[in-house]
């Protein structure tokens, strides 16, 4: 990918898992700094797994925009958020939405940096599932709640597809660009689909007894 | 160790473990990818977590391997475990002896790795103990269920005694196919009793008020 | 800092964070094993995410020093803590304090072990937070217990203020050895007067509804 776009897409991925971190330490009646830390471990936790498995330092250790960002946000959140006069639901839906916009563009910017440090296609594809999916994990295990990855909708299935559309796209030969926005859309659109219409994939059912 | 023999033994871990993982998934009725998802961190995580900490990356980036092992064992047992008719009782078992298994040749494989990147006996023990563990702890914590770690039955204790006799065999000059085999075997049996006469140490007793 | 002085603090607050470890496990009721884990883990947990994340090995790889005092401490704990008689209050108490000492002794040698690896000040406070705050959410976790870091008394921002004052005074040009205690200090006062008076800051409030 070219390296602004990719930048640029990793900051919006940043910040808006950030976002969803913020809104669940609203959820706990957390103080200014339990936001940042939410935040922050929300924002770079699935790119800092990558890293430490890829056996590198954490992207945002040599240039620390990415956790200032992070903290901007949560103060942000915790500053301003209160006028908002948000609902309850409200509150929800707005964890729910830009954890999914962060699953989309985090799949894609994880397997496009995993590819990018000479890794395997299929380990590239594992990479950007696990960026994608652990910042919620983290965040949902830190707050106490059930991980989001456990829901029945199409979560982790659509952080894969996104990873793996991504990959698929490079190596036919598509343009990272446009590699990287059928990667985002993918996932994006699949798991739109999956809030909207409580989409699910059959589950496994347990024999009775 | 031969490196045949420790590449058998570290795969046959990693789809015991993978197996372990996708019972928690059929517990909790997770779907495909959440399979996948699970068979794969508790397949892998363990001996990540030992490589990040010897600063290295971990074992399957280079060589995709054992993730796919785990995905395939994770879909295995969604799509054909449904029909093995396996009452609640039997998954449960499966699960335990699979960990028991996993938890056994992880403990001498994880030694033999950190001794093999040099580190000091004693660190190498402590690492091929959290090798051993840490997969089924990841497991357990995303699946919110208690760590089995937290049971009273001897489990780090097997870990522990598997490591350290493995690491003592090898310093005695035993073959290393001779102190694999004594390693897994004392984690093994040790585990083995514990479960089936529901053995355990003596527990701390808090003075109580 | 001194090298022989950072050193000191390191093994104190290692040694105050396994402590805090084996108070968890002791109401737990875990066996000597259960101990060691959660000393051990909680003693390095802290140092060795910091390390994974600059991107080098855990602290306690070359030197297991560290490991074997949180190895001893556990087991000390075990077999002479239940002649202490402590009340269910005291063993309370003594968590929260060694957890307290540990937070504060960490958030200085995190940051400092983070400045000394070329770290930029703002990553290398953010480093000193997290080197503070996860040996105590990683023990909170594998215990199933809700993490310290939720509480609503002041908790990261005792960490977070003692590593921004000792980068501060360090990029002062204040010797390290008194830039060290300073921040020690503030971050040691600070959550011992919410420990003590029930401070905390004003959490977010949600709009009802």
């Amino acid at each position: 990918m070219n390296p602004a776009f990719a930048s640029a897409a990793e900051w919006i991925g940043v910040a808006v898992f950030a976002l969803s971190g913020a809104m669940v330490a609203a959820r706990k009646g957390m103080d200014p700094f339990g936001f940042a830390l939410l935040a922050t471990v929300t924002g770079v936790g699935g790119g800092s797994v990558r890293d430490v498995l890829l056996g590198r330092p954490a992207f945002w250790v040599a240039d620390p925009t990415d956790p200032i960002v992070c903290v901007l946000v949560g103060m942000f959140v915790y500053f301003v958020g209160g006028r908002w006069g948000l609902s309850r639901l409200q509150s929800r839906l707005l964890l729910v939405w830009a954890d999914a916009m962060g699953l989309a563009i985090f799949a894609v910017v994880g397997t496009s940096t995993a590819l990018g440090a000479g890794a395997h296609p299929i380990t590239a594809v594992v990479l950007g599932t696990f960026t994608a999916t652990f910042g919620g994990i983290i965040r949902d295990i830190l707050a106490g709640d059930v991980p989001m990855v456990l829901h029945r909708e199409v979560y982790v299935t659509a952080a894969f597809v996104g990873a793996a559309a991504y990959a698929t796209a490079i190596y036919a030969g598509i343009p990272a660009l446009g590699a990287g926005a059928a990667g985002v859309m993918a996932a994006f659109s699949l798991r739109s689909l999956a809030i909207l219409r409580n989409w699910s994939l059959p589950p496994y059912v347990e024999t009775a007894r």
